[in-house]
C-alpha cells in the first residue's frame, strides 16, 4: 500500500477529501493558548511552545473527520529552529492520532541538495556511524518545478525508495500564477550541445502552456508509483480558483491526486473545486487553512476565546466543509 | 548603505567576488570534526555539533579573503531542528566575523506566507507580547519565481523594509533548467476577468524566453533598492554553465548582481562567468562549494586530515579560485 492509497483509504472512510492546514499565525491563535507561556526567558521558545498546543488542539478536533494536516513551512521556519522543532512535534503529534501530513515547503533544487530535501522530509538521513534515522517524517510534500525535470526527478526517486509522495506545482491558487504556468511556449531555446548530450528534459507541446506541460511530465513519471486505488504517488497542486484549468489537468493526470488551494478563504468555493476530480469522486483533496483555524473569530474574540470553545468551532467548521464538498460530488 | 553597497565594498576590499558555499555534507567532513560527538545521546545533535565545527573552520579560513558564504538549507533542514540549530549558529558565526550571509533555500510562496518567509530570513518576526526580535538573520536569500509576480513582490517589501536582499532564480545552472526557462513564449492565456482585475503580472513580451521575462522583471522591481554602488538589492541566479545567455541577461539587468553558482564541480570555469560581470568588475558574486569544501580530498583521506591541514586546504583552494576569476576579469 503507497501514500495514495493510504490516503484514498481515508477519504472512503470518512467521506472527507479535505486537509486542514496548520498554519499558525500568532494573530490566528486564541490568547489562552499563549498565556502558559508568556514568562518563559526565550521568546521564541514561547512561541514555539503556543504553536505546538494549538496545533494539538486543532489535530484532536478534526482527526475522526479528515485524513490530512498541512502544516506549511514558513509559518515554523519564521521561528528558527524553537520554530523546527515546534513543526516537527506537529507532524509527530498528527501521526501518532493516524492523520496523514503533507508537508507544504515548495522545496526545489538539484541533484544531491534536492535529493538532501527529500531525506529530510519523506526518508531517512545519514547519521555520523553510518547509521540511517528518519527526520522530519512527513508523508508527502509539495515541490516547486522551475529547475525542471532535475528538480523534480530527486524527489520521485525518494518516494519510490521510501513509498511516500510529492505534489508538484502545476496550477497555484494566486491570482499571478499565469504569469509563468499560462504562457503558451512555441518551443526552448536549445543548450550547448555538451549539456544537452546529458540533460533529460519535460517536454512542453508546441502552443501549450507551462503548467499543461508539467502536467504531462507529471502523469508520466507517476507511473512508477502507482497503487491498488489506481491512483500515483506523485500528485499536483491546482489552485480552486481555476475550475476550468482543473478541468484540462483532470484529463492530462487521471491517476494523480491533486492538493487543491484556495478554497474558502482564497475565493473557491465547493462549485470550482468539482472538476479537481475523477468520477470515482477520488483524485483531490481540498485544503482549507484560514477557514477552519479562524472559524472562532465569528463567535468569540481571541482574547475570550477558551480551549474547548477553540476546538468546538474547529470542529463545526470542519463538518460544515466536508458537507458543502459533498454536496457537489 | 543597502545590503548590494556592503557587498560590493567587500568585493572591491578583498578583489574578490567570490562566495564559499556551505554545504556540509556529512561524506564531506574529515573525521576529525565528527569523533568528538559520536558519543552522544542523540544522534541528530551530534550531527549538528559536527557541522557547526566544521562551518567554523571554514569560515576561520575563508573570512579575510572573500566577502560572503552561502549555506544551502537543504543539509541543515535535513537534521531537523538541530540541523537547523547549526545553521542559525553558522550563521552567527560568519556575521560575527564580518562575512555577508546569502541563505540559499529557493523559498516561494504567495501573500502572508511567502512574507513568513521574507521576515524568517531577512526580516523581524513577531513575538507573543507583541515585540519583535531578529530570527535566522540572513542578509540575502534565493527565492524561486514559478508562482508569478505574487511569490516575488512580498520578499521585495521585506527587503525594501530591512535593507535586505534576494537573489531571484532566472537562469539555473543545471542541464535541464532549460525545461521551463528557455521556453519561448507567445502569450498569456488569461485568467477570469474577476482575477484579471485584481492581480498584478510580470509580463514577458512575445518571442521571448520565460528567463528573459524574468529578468526584465527582475531589473523593474529592484530599482527600489539601488544604493550608493549603483547596484540593486534584488539580484539573480545565473549559472555559470550558461555564459551566452548570462551576455543577454547582463544586458536586461545591468544594477542587479549576480549569484553565480555552477563554476568548478558543475563544469563552468572563469572564461564562463566573465559574461557575469559588467565593466566596472562588479555585479557578480561567485560561488564554489564542492571546490572549495573538498579540495583537501586531494591530499589526504578523510580520516587522516587534521583540521590544522584541512583549513590550510580551504584557504589554498580559495586563494587559487580567486586568482583564476581574477585572471579573467
Amino acid at each position: 500500500m503507497n501514500i495514495a492509497d493510504l490516503l484514498n483509504k481515508k477519504i472512503i472512510e470518512l467521506k472527507a477529501p479535505i486537509v486542514v492546514g496548520l498554519d499558525p499565525t500568532l494573530p490566528a491563535i486564541p490568547d489562552v493558548y499563549k498565556s502558559p507561556y508568556l514568562q518563559l526567558d526565550n521568546p521564541l521558545e514561547a512561541v514555539a511552545k503556543t504553536i505546538l498546543d494549538f496545533n494539538k488542539d486543532i489535530v484532536d478536533s478534526v482527526y475522526e473527520i479528515v485524513p490530512a494536516v498541512k502544516p506549511q513551512c514558513a509559518f515554523y521556519e519564521k521561528y528558527g529552529h524553537w520554530g523546527f522543532w515546534a513543526f516537527e512535534e506537529s507532524i509527530k503529534y498528527a501521526k501518532s492520532k493516524g492523520m496523514v501530513v503533507i508537508a507544504d515547503g515548495k522545496r526545489n533544487d538539484i541533484g544531491s541538495t534536492a535529493t538532501a530535501y527529500a531525506e529530510a522530509f519523506l526518508g531517512e538521513v545519514e547519521l555520523l556511524d553510518g547509521r540511517k534515522s528518519s527526520s522530519i517524517g512527513a508523508d508527502l510534500l509539495t515541490v516547486s518545478p522551475f529547475l525542471g525535470r532535475d528538480g523534480i526527478a530527486p524527489f520521485v526517486e525518494t518516494c519510490e525508495k521510501q513509498g511516500k509522495g510529492i505534489f508538484v506545482l502545476v496550477k497555484t491558487s494566486n491570482p499571478s500564477s499565469s504569469d509563468i504556468q499560462n504562457q503558451v511556449t512555441v518551443g526552448r531555446v536549445a543548450q550547448p550541445p555538451a549539456v544537452e548530450a546529458v540533460a533529460s528534459h519535460l517536454t512542453i507541446e508546441n502552443g501549450r502552456t507551462i503548467f499543461e506541460g508539467l502536467a504531462a511530465y507529471v502523469n508520466e513519471v507517476g507511473k512508477n508509483s502507482i497503487g491498488d486505488s489506481g491512483y500515483s504517488a506523485i500528485g499536483a497542486v491546482v489552485g480552486a480558483t481555476y475550475p476550468k484549468e482543473a478541468e484540462v489537468l483532470r484529463q492530462l493526470m487521471p491517476k494523480s491526486i491533486f492538493l487543491v488551494p484556495g478554497y474558502g478563504a482564497q475565493g473557491g468555493g465547493a462549485k470550482d473545486v468539482a472538476p479537481c476530480f475523477n468520477k470515482d469522486k477520488l483524485g483531490a483533496i481540498v485544503n482549507s487553512s484560514r477557514g477552519i483555524m479562524c472559524a472562532y473569530k465569528e463567535k468569540y474574540k481571541a482574547t475570550e476565546c477558551s480551549k474547548e470553545q477553540y476546538k468546538a468551532t474547529v470542529q463545526e467548521a470542519t463538518l460544515k466543509m466536508r458537507e458543502d464538498i459533498s454536496s457537489v460530488l
